[in-house]
């Protein structure tokens, strides 16, 4: 990593000013840090939806601290972990899978520790913004090149259940794993979970959804499996691989979410016509 | 424009994650670049939206490259393209017409080429997200110093319909071009376009609006002249030109978008009484 | 300050691309400046809400130039002031009391003055966009290290009205600053007030909370004084010292807002049972 100007990202469900503090407190303690806000505005309590936007998006950003805070168990038994990765990242974050894809994404777990040195902490710690007060300081020091060890023991991390995909002869059964900005739906399947349901599938091959919907009525819909967005004309539907090789439901120009009334962890099954 | 910490600017439709992606693949090609996401909340598709903006705004930000994106026509055979500004920017985005509104509020357009040279995009291009493979890239590679001239041939470039303004004796008829954070909806004529149309006009002129809502029924209203929203009552409305010389229509410490129904692209009739 | 990298802060009312505006001209003035946007979605016009933010965040942030924008007066009577704090930061806003709980908490004020000086303002100044044209200006200078007192003469502050808290004996009643990003209530009051009123309160004791909802029927509720979220079942509501020293209601994973319907000024009481 720069010693000149080491990177540290932040991504929370804090909302902006929250998160701010937490970029504020790094620069007070590293000045000449170089602090990205890579999300503060992941969807409270989420951790699936944030393990998957980390696993995305860190390996396009410099190898650097990385801080990842979703975190429903704040102040509990739930410990603060530091990983460092294979490709030479560091993550901080709370020990509930959070951290974790994103880990494998970018080389592997190479060593984790136990953030509980009250060296690197704020001075006085609160019960309920260890952003702030415990993970924003560990990013900052491990930025400024304290060893990962110097934090507290070396630890095993919670990992989170892979979310269920059942590939069958002609249907592919998933769920949403999150709705973005666009409203358009990524699955928790990818392009290979595609193939061994469905086949190889020229782009313009029509395919039939399946879902109940929250009021207990079964729904379809029909869509093409295609290439990119603007293959389709505004406002119809469209399977496509999305930017990280997972399988996406989106409407050219208009929201998926909206038009199907699907969110995260709705169940979906996709079928040859 | 400063080899110690070349200025790059961000404005897309993406929201918070996308576009702090982007900002990481320039930081993890040209490290010692200043990147400042102008705005990632371009509400999505709306090209003339994001043009405004960028034609408000990057006459007040540093010389410097310029990333703007709202690209409904992705992965299609809608061209990238980097321009060069009278003032020294480089202006980086889709050819459809979101750029060239801020390049002309920057000195003109003295060159455009595409972005078509592959040393200049990441190893892989994804079809759904040229922001991170293809924009980004470009951008980090001019801030870095490499020549326009080096991504691809010469072009020339969509241009965006002016906005129609009708100015009449005693009448102007116009579009509202979009509404910003507050619900103040800024439309599609100036100063000049008021003078010509009504003449010159002391702040406290009564004016009325008239408009047909979505339901097909026709509107009226009377809204001041001023200059400046704290010139009328709390929760009236007002006409004022704004900070980039356009003629808006708010209310104080309200959302004229929400009094009056009215949204982008809604024509207005503004007359005297 | 360090001169090396001087840093600034940015807390508006305005939304994203308004606020990066802001950070672009202090970097058009002072291109070495670290600027931070604190929030940029604060409640429009909500003054007591930005005082509240500005005064829990900037003692997080280094030593520096905090900027606060929240001025539904701006272009009226109303005054731009800078504010040199015991700390020694300078602050940079509106004169409608806005800044001087941040002032306080900074180590008081230490002198102020009003931004007048033309020398130090952009050649145009709007009426409606002091952010860009006065505030962002007078902070890059401020950062750069021109003296406040060159800004314009020495001058009193206008200060916000303390909020209403009645402690009695058994009975706390108080009112909600603010609701934060998760729908958590912020209370008036602080852990002495509830000292004060209810005597020392073992975590787990249940407390009444008492309010009349906006059509006018009186409601209370149940709540346990806990020491964050997760000592309550998900879905449970707590009230908590949250990590400023504030008096706060909760629903763990969920939105206190949505689950008893209040929001900035409505007035609460809490007691024991």
């Amino acid at each position: 990593m720069s010693a000149s100007r080491p990177f540290v990202s932040l991504a929370t469900d804090f909302g902006a000013a929250y998160s701010a503090i937490c970029a504020g407190v790094v620069y007070s303690i590293t000045p000449d840090a170089n602090v990205l806000v890579l999300s503060d505005e992941i969807t409270p309590y989420a951790i699936v939806e944030g393990a998957m936007l980390l696993e995305q998006a860190l390996p396009y950003l410099p190898v650097g601290v990385h801080v990842g805070i979703v975190d429903p168990g704040v102040g509990t038994r739930r410990y603060p972990v530091g990983i460092a990765t294979g490709r030479g990242d560091l993550l901080v974050g709370p020990d509930n899978g959070l951290l974790v894809p994103a880990a494998e994404a970018l080389g592997g777990v190479v060593r984790a520790h136990r953030l509980e040195n009250p060296a690197y902490r704020l001075p006085e710690v609160s019960t309920s913004f260890h952003g702030r007060d415990v993970f924003s300081p560990a990013a900052a020091h491990l930025a400024g090149g304290v060893d990962l060890a110097e934090f507290g023991p070396a630890t095993d991390l919670v990992r989170l259940d892979p979310p269920p995909a059942a590939v069958r002869d002609g249907e592919l059964e998933t769920i949403v794993l999150y709705a973005d900005q666009f409203g358009s739906l990524i699955l928790a399947a990818g392009r290979d979970d595609l193939t061994a349901a469905l086949g190889d599938l020229p782009f313009g091959t029509d395919l039939e959804l399946a879902w109940t919907g929250p009021d207990g009525i079964p729904r379809t819909a029909r869509a093409p499996f295609e290439e990119t967005f603007g293959r389709v004309a505004r406002d119809e539907p469209l399977l496509w691989i999305d930017s990280s090789g997972r399988l996406g439901l989106a409407v050219n120009q208009g929201s998926a979410a909206a038009r199907f009334g699907l969110g995260e962890s709705a169940a979906l099954t996709i079928r040859s016509l």
